[in-house]
C-alpha cells in the first residue's frame, strides 16, 4: 500500500482508518512499532523526570504515549501549564521523530479531572454510587471527558469496575460499591459518558475500564494481595460490570496489580487473552496498571527480571506498557530480535493502538487551544453538575427529629472534615490546595444559614486541637456539626504527605473506627447537650456504632467533591432532600466483616436460635432517610411467567404521604430458587430513583429482563436457569416463574 | 453363593470377607440394604428417642448404625449405662431382625472418650497440635480407640483435617491450626492410633477423615457457610492433609456441612465421588456429617424436599446417613422402587458397610464385656498419656523473668478458667462434670505448691464475682495465677446451656478480645503490683494486646484435658519444660484477620514503606519459649541438588546452652521460587521435637522430599516444579536446587 502522491497514504484523512493504520504500520521500524507499546511520564515516580527528559524519550525511543498531567506525581498541575507541556510534546513527536506519530496522553481523572487545579472533582466512587442515578454518572462522565480532552489527554484510567469486598481495602472509595448489578451500571454510565458517540468526537475520550478481572478481594484488605476466590465468585461478582461495559463499547481494559488464582493479571494469557479476548470478544487496547509490568519480577517472584516480565506481559496480551517506558522498550526490541517474542504480537498491538489514534483524530489534530480549555476546565456549568450530583448523594443515616435545621439556627462547625479541602475531595484529586476552588462544609453553612455559625476544628483526623473551645462554642448554639471521617489517602493510605498522617495512624487497613481525637471531640461536646449531627466524610464506611447510639442525626457525604459542602449544608437545612441510599454495607465492628447483604445462606448445624445474623449490620446496604414521607402499594409484576429471554415489568406504586417533595429509590432484588447451586439470599437487580412533590403519587415501573437473572457462565453469558425466583421491594415479595423456551 | 450347611456362609468366620459380604448381600431385601445406609440415635437430637424407640428401629426397620453415647445429646453417659445399652440394642440386632446384622456404633471421641464419664479427654485439637509431636498424638488416639471400642462403638468421627483458617470460627479448637503441613501430619498420626494395623484389631476403631473437602473457611467465620475458594486454595490448603490421611488408609470419611463453590458437600458427586473416590482413590465408606443430608433441602435451598436430598446425597456417593434413620430409609426405598436411584448404587454402598462390619469382627462378637470396659476407659495409665500430651503442649509465649517460680511462692488462682471441669476440657466432652474426673489448674498449684495457695475466683467467663476479694488476696502473695479465656463451645459457641453464656454474650464470632469482666479482673490484680502469670484457657487464639503489653508472663494452656491442670501448674513451678509452640497465629486484632505465617506476597503499589507488614501478629505462627536456651549452629543440607522424587536432609546442629533441660522445636519452612505461580512466602515443610539435657548437643536431622515441597494438581498428586527453593530454619537460610529428571 503507497500514498498515491508527495502525502503518505496514512496522512490522508478521507482514508479508511484500517488502510492508514496498515500503511503506517507496513513503514515503521521494529524500534518505531515498539514506541508506540510504551508510554512515559513527567512528574515524581521512582525519580523525576521533566518535560525535556520525556522530549528525548520520544526524539530518541518513539515513545508514543505521555503522563505529564493529571496523576499524583505530575509537575504541572495548572491548566496552562498542563497545555503548555502537552503542545510541545507533541510538536516533538510529529516534527522530530521520523514518522511524525502523534502522542496519547493519558489521565488519571476518576472522579472528574480532580488532578488539575482548574477542574471539576465530583463525588468520589461510592459518593456518585449513592446517587443510584445513571443519568446524572454519565452526565459526570461527559463533563470529566470534555475537561480531559480539552487540557490535551485522550485516554482516561477509568471507570473502576471493582465490587467492593472489603471496607478496610483502601481502594474502596473508588468503587460503586458491593453491589455487582449496580457497579456494573455506573460502570457502563460512566463509559457512556466518556467515549459519547465514540472517540472520534473532540469532547471524548479513551475510556479504561479497571482493574481486570479481580482485584477488590484482597486478603486482610491489603491492597494487591492476591485474589483466591472460586470460579463462581470470579464470574458473578467480579465480570458482570465488566460484561456492562464492554456492551458499552470499552475502548481500553487495565489489568489488576494483583494474582488471581495464582496468576498476575498483567502476565496472564488466561485472563487478559483467552478470556478477555476470547471469551468475552474485547478488541480494544491493554493498558498496564502503571507499576504492572516489573511487579512480575519485583513482587510476585514469578519471572526472573524485568526482561522476563517484558516477555510474559506481551505473551499475555498487554499492548500499552503505561510507564515502563525506554526499559521495557529496550528489552522488547530485544526479545523479537532474539525471536523471543514474534513480531506479530508487536505488530497486533501496534495496529490497535494506532487504530485509536487515527480515530481520535490525533494525526489531523493533536493540539489544544490554552483559551479553549480556560473556558471549559472548571466552567460553571459543571460545577452545578458536581453540586447537583453531590446533593443527590447525601444519605442521611438516622435523624431523631432534629433535621432539617431551621433558617435561623445557630450552629457550631467542628471537626477535621468541616474545612479541609484535600480531605473534602479525596483520592484522585488536589494537585494544589491553594489553586483548587472548593466549597467546604463550612462554606456551605457559612452560606445556607440565617443564624450564627461558630467554627471551631476542635481536632485534626489524629490530634485534639482546642476540644475546650468547641465545648464553648457548643454550649452558646442550637446544633453543633461535626464533620468527621477519613483524610486523603491513596491505594494503601499513602502517600502520608498528603493525608498529613504517620504510616502507622488512622487511616490503615486495620482500623475502621474513628480515632480517638474525633470520638473524644464529638463525645465533648456531645456532653454539653447540644444535639450533634454527625456529618462522616469519608472514603469508606466506618464503624461509627457510637456515633449511631449516641448523637441524633448522622448524614454520610462520602468526599463529595468540589460542590460538596454546600451539598451538606443544602441538606442540613433542608433544601436539598437526602436522598442518597447506602451503597455499601455499615458494619458493625471488624469481627463483622464481610457483612454483605448479598452473602450465602448455609445451615447452622446447632440450630439457627444460637446463631447471631448473618447479615446484622450498622447500616443496611439500600439504607437511606428522606425527609418526606412514602407509601408504597401493592408490588405486582406485568407477568409472573416468562421466557427465559422475555422481560417483566416489576410495578411499584409509590405515593408521598408527606408535605415536601422528596426522593425515594425504588430497589428490586431477586432470589434464585432455581439454580442448583448455593446462590445469594438476594441479589439487587432492577432500581429506579424517583422524585415526588408533597402528595404526588405514581407508579415506578422497572423491568426485569431473564437473561439478567441467570448467572454469568464459563462462556461469559449471562446463562438464564429456568425455575422460580422471588422479587422483592422493600417488605413485599412475589414470585416469578421463567420457563424453559421447550416449555 | 449359597452355605454348604445349616449356617449361612456369611456367618463362616474362615470364610473371606469379599465372599461373606456377597452372601448376605444377594440374601437381603431392599428395605435391609437401606437399613444398613442409616443410622438413628438415642437421646436429645431434634427431639428425644429412647433406647426403646431405637430397638423398635432396628427391628422395624434393620436400622444399622447407632449413636447411643459418646456425643452431647446421648443420655448414656456413664460407663455402665453405655455398655448396658449397647449390649441391648445389638441383642435385638442379633436376634429380633431376620439375618442378624451387628450394629454399628458411632461416636464422637475427638479428643479422647470425653463424652463419656470416665473416659481420658486430652487436650482439644490445638492443644494437641502445639505438642508438635507425631508419636505423642498417635498414641492418644490408640489409648482412644481403645476406650471407645471397649465401650461398644466402632467408628469415631474423628481425625479432623480441617486446616484453620478463620479463628472466629467456632470450630477452630478442633483443628491443628494453620499449617497445612502440621494439619496432614497429625491428622494422619491419628489415623494410625484409631486404626492400629487393622480394624480387625479389637483395639482399633474406624477413623472418619472430616470434614471433606474444605470446611474451615467460612465467611465472616459463620459455622457452615460457603466456602469459595480457588482451585489451589483447595487443592494445597484443604486437601494435603485428607491426602495424608488417605495414605493412611482411613476407612471412612465425613463430608462438610458447606457448600463448596456453591455445591454442598453432601449432595456433591463431584466432591464425593469425581474427586474422592476417583481422583484420590477412596474405597471407604462416606458417612453423612449429622444433618447433612436435609440440609439440602432446608438450608442450602438447592433440593426441592428431603426425599429430593436423599436422592441426591445418593447419587453424589453418600453410604451412611448418620441420624437421617427412618425417613431417610423409607424415601430410599421408594426412590428405588420408582426407578430413580438404581439399586447397584444402594449395593456398592452397602457392600462398604457391610465388609467394615466384618473386618471389625462384629459378626463373631458384638457385645462389650462391662468389667473389661471398666478397667480400660480411664485407667490410670491413660490419664498419665493425656497429662505428658497436656505437659507437651504448654506454649509459654512470653516470660519477663517470672516463671518458673520457686517452690515456696505464694499464690494467688484466680479467674473463671482455674477450677472449672467444663471450660477446661471443652467442646466435645464432659457428658456429666460430677462424674467427670479433672485436676484444674487450681488443684495441680495446690498440688504443685510448698507455698501457701489461695483461691478467689474473681470473675465468670461475662460478669464480675467480688473482685475486690481477688485484689485483698493478690495483695497478700507473692504471685497471681489468672486463667481466663473461654468456656466450652460447641460449633458457633452454642449450646448455650453448656457453656453459661447468654446467644449475645462472648464467645461469639465477632470478638476476639475477652470480656470486660475478666478484663477487669486482671488488671484489678495487676494494679495491686502483684505480678500477674496469665493462663490462656481458651479453644482458639484470642486478642491478648493487652495482658501482652501488661503482665509479664503469659502461659496458653489450650482445652488441656483431663489432666491439664496439673501440666499448667507444673509448667508454672518449674517441672515442666513449656515446649508447645503456637500452630495457630495470635493476631493483633480482628481488623488483622487473617494473619497467617504462609500468606502470599504481592506488590506494594505505593511503596513497601508505608505498607504496614502482611504479617504482624501478637505472637506467631510457630511462637514458644522454653526455660532452657539452645544455640542453633549452621543448619546445612546433605545435598542442595535433588532430583524431583529425591530427599535431602536438613542438618540442624542444636545446643541446650542452659543449665537446665528443655526441649526445642525445630521447625522447617520452605519458600518456592520455582513455580510460575504465585506461592505463600514461606511453608512448614518439616519439624523435630528434640530434649536436651543441660549442656547437652545434637543434630537434628530432617528429610525433605522434593515431591512434597510441590503443589498438589489436579489429580491430586503433589506435583514438584523444578527450580530453586529457600530451606529456613529460624533466621537461618540455604538454598535448594530441584533438577528435572531429564536434566
Amino acid at each position: 500500500m503507497q500514498s498515491t502522491g508527495e502525502q503518505p497514504l496514512y496522512r490522508d484523512a478521507t482514508v479508511s482508518t484500517p488502510k492508514r493504520v496498515a500503511d503506517l504500520l507496513e513503514r515503521m521500524t521494529l524500534e518505531e512499532k515498539v514506541g508506540q507499546l510504551v508510554g512515559t511520564w513527567a512528574g515524581h515516580l521512582d525519580g523525576f523526570k521533566d518535560a525535556d527528559d520525556v522530549a528525548d524519550e520520544i526524539r530518541d525511543h518513539a515513545v508514543g504515549a505521555v503522563a505529564s498531567f493529571g496523576w499524583g506525581g505530575a509537575v504541572d498541575k495548572r491548566l496552562d501549564d498542563i497545555v503548555e507541556t502537552v503542545n510541545r510534546l507533541q510538536e516533538v513527536a510529529l516534527s522530530e521523530t521520523r514518522l511524525g506519530i502523534p502522542l496519547l496522553f493519558n489521565v488519571d481523572a476518576v472522579h472528574g479531572h480532580a488532578y488539575v487545579a482548574e477542574g471539576t472533582a465530583f463525588p468520589n466512587g461510592l459518593g456518585a454510587a449513592a446517587t443510584w442515578d445513571v443519568e446524572a454518572i454519565e452526565r459526570a462522565a461527559s463533563i470529566t471527558a470534555t475537561e480531559v480532552r480539552r487540557s490535551g489527554a485522550h485516554q482516561n484510567y477509568s471507570p473502576t469496575c471493582d465490587v467492593a469486598r472489603d471496607p478496610r481495602w483502601g481502594r474502596t472509595f473508588e468503587t460503586f460499591g458491593e453491589s455487582p448489578y449496580l457497579c456494573g451500571k455506573l460502570a457502563a454510565a460512566k463509559v457512556r459518558g466518556y467515549q459519547g458517540d465514540g472517540i472520534e468526537d473532540r469532547s471524548s475520550v479513551v475510556a479504561t475500564a479497571k482493574h481486570f478481572p479481580a482485584y477488590s478481594q484482597p486478603e486482610r484488605g491489603e491492597d494487591a494481595a492476591p485474589v483466591e476466590v472460586s470460579d463462581y465468585l470470579l464470574r458473578n461478582v467480579f465480570l458482570p460490570s465488566f460484561l456492562d461495559v464492554l456492551d458499552e463499547g470499552v475502548e481500553s481494559v487495565m489489568p489488576s496489580y494483583n494474582a488471581i488464582d495464582g496468576e498476575p493479571a498483567h502476565g496472564s494469557q488466561r485472563y487478559l487473552t483467552d478470556l478477555l479476548r476470547g471469551t468475552l470478544g474485547f478488541d480494544g487496547t491493554v493498558v498496564s496498571d502503571w507499576g504492572g509490568v516489573r511487579m512480575l519480577d519485583a513482587d510476585h517472584h514469578i519471572t526472573a527480571d524485568h526482561c522476563e516480565s517484558v516477555r510474559q506481559t506481551r505473551e499475555a496480551g498487554l499492548d500499552i506498557a503505561s510507564v515502563d517506558a525506554v526499559d521495557h522498550a529496550e528489552h522488547l526490541v530485544s526479545l523479537v530480535e532474539d525471536g523471543e517474542v514474534a513480531e506479530a504480537v508487536v505488530d497486533d498491538s501496534v495496529e490497535r493502538v494506532l487504530e485509536q489514534k487515527f480515530r481520535l483524530g490525533l494525526f489531523e489534530d493533536a493540539f489544544v487551544d490554552p483559551s479553549e480549555a480556560r473556558d471549559i476546565v472548571g466552567a460553571e456549568a459543571h460545577r452545578e453538575a458536581s453540586l447537583d450530583a453531590a446533593r443527590d448523594s447525601m444519605t442521611l443515616l438516622q435523624n431523631d427529629d432534629l433535621l432539617p435545621l431551621a433558617d435561623d439556627t445557630d450552629v457550631l462547625v467542628a471537626g477535621p472534615n468541616a474545612d479541609d479541602v484535600v480531605h473534602q475531595l479525596g483520592g484522585w484529586s488536589v494537585p494544589d490546595p491553594e489553586g483548587t476552588d472548593v466549597v467546604t462544609i463550612r462554606d456551605g453553612i457559612d452560606a445556607a444559614s440565617a443564624g450564627r455559625v461558630v467554627y471551631e476544628q476542635g481536632a485534626t483526623i489524629n490530634d485534639t486541637l482546642d476540644i475546650d473551645a468547641a465545648v464553648e462554642a457548643a454550649k452558646a448554639v442550637d446544633v453543633a456539626v461535626v464533620a468527621v471521617g477519613e483524610p486523603w489517602y491513596l491505594h494503601e493510605f499513602g502517600p502520608t504527605a498528603d493525608t498529613g498522617t504517620e504510616p502507622e495512624e488512622f487511616p490503615n487497613r486495620h482500623t475502621l473506627s474513628l480515632p480517638d481525637a474525633q470520638r473524644e471531640l464529638v463525645e465533648a461536646i456531645h456532653e454539653t447537650g447540644t444535639p450533634v449531627v454527625g456529618v462522616l466524610v469519608t472514603g469508606r464506611p466506618l464503624v461509627v456504632d457510637w456515633l449511631a447510639e449516641h448523637v441524633p442525626a448522622l448524614l454520610m457525604a462520602y468526599y463529595p467533591g468540589t460542590m460538596g459542602g454546600r451539598a451538606v449544608a443544602e441538606t442540613l437545612f433542608g433544601k436539598n432532600d437526602p436522598s442518597g441510599r447506602l451503597p455499601i454495607t455499615i458494619p458493625r465492628s471488624t469481627g463483622h466483616l464481610q457483612s454483605r447483604f448479598n452473602h450465602f445462606p448455609h445451615p447452622t448445624p446447632i440450630g439457627a436460635d444460637e446463631h447471631p445474623s448473618s447479615y446484622d449490620p450498622l447500616f443496611e446496604f439500600g439504607h437511606g432517610l428522606s425527609y418526606a414521607d412514602f407509601a408504597v402499594g401493592d408490588v405486582a409484576l406485568s407477568a409472573s411467567t416468562i421466557g427465559p429471554h422475555e422481560p417483566t415489568t416489576v410495578r411499584v406504586p409509590v405515593e408521598n404521604v408527606s408535605d415536601r417533595a422528596g426522593t425515594e429509590v425504588v430497589q428490586v432484588y431477586v432470589t434464585d430458587h432455581a439454580s442448583d447451586r448455593v446462590t445469594p439470599v438476594r441479589e439487587l437487580r432492577g432500581f429506579e430513583r424517583v422524585e415526588l412533590a408533597a402528595a404526588e403519587a405514581t407508579t415506578v415501573e422497572i423491568e426485569l429482563d431473564a437473561s439478567e437473572l441467570g448467572r454469568v457462565d464459563a462462556d461469559g453469558n449471562r446463562e438464564t436457569v429456568p425455575g422460580t425466583y422471588t422479587v422483592h421491594v422493600g417488605d413485599q415479595s412475589v414470585e416469578l416463574t421463567i420457563e424453559t423456551t421447550y416449555a
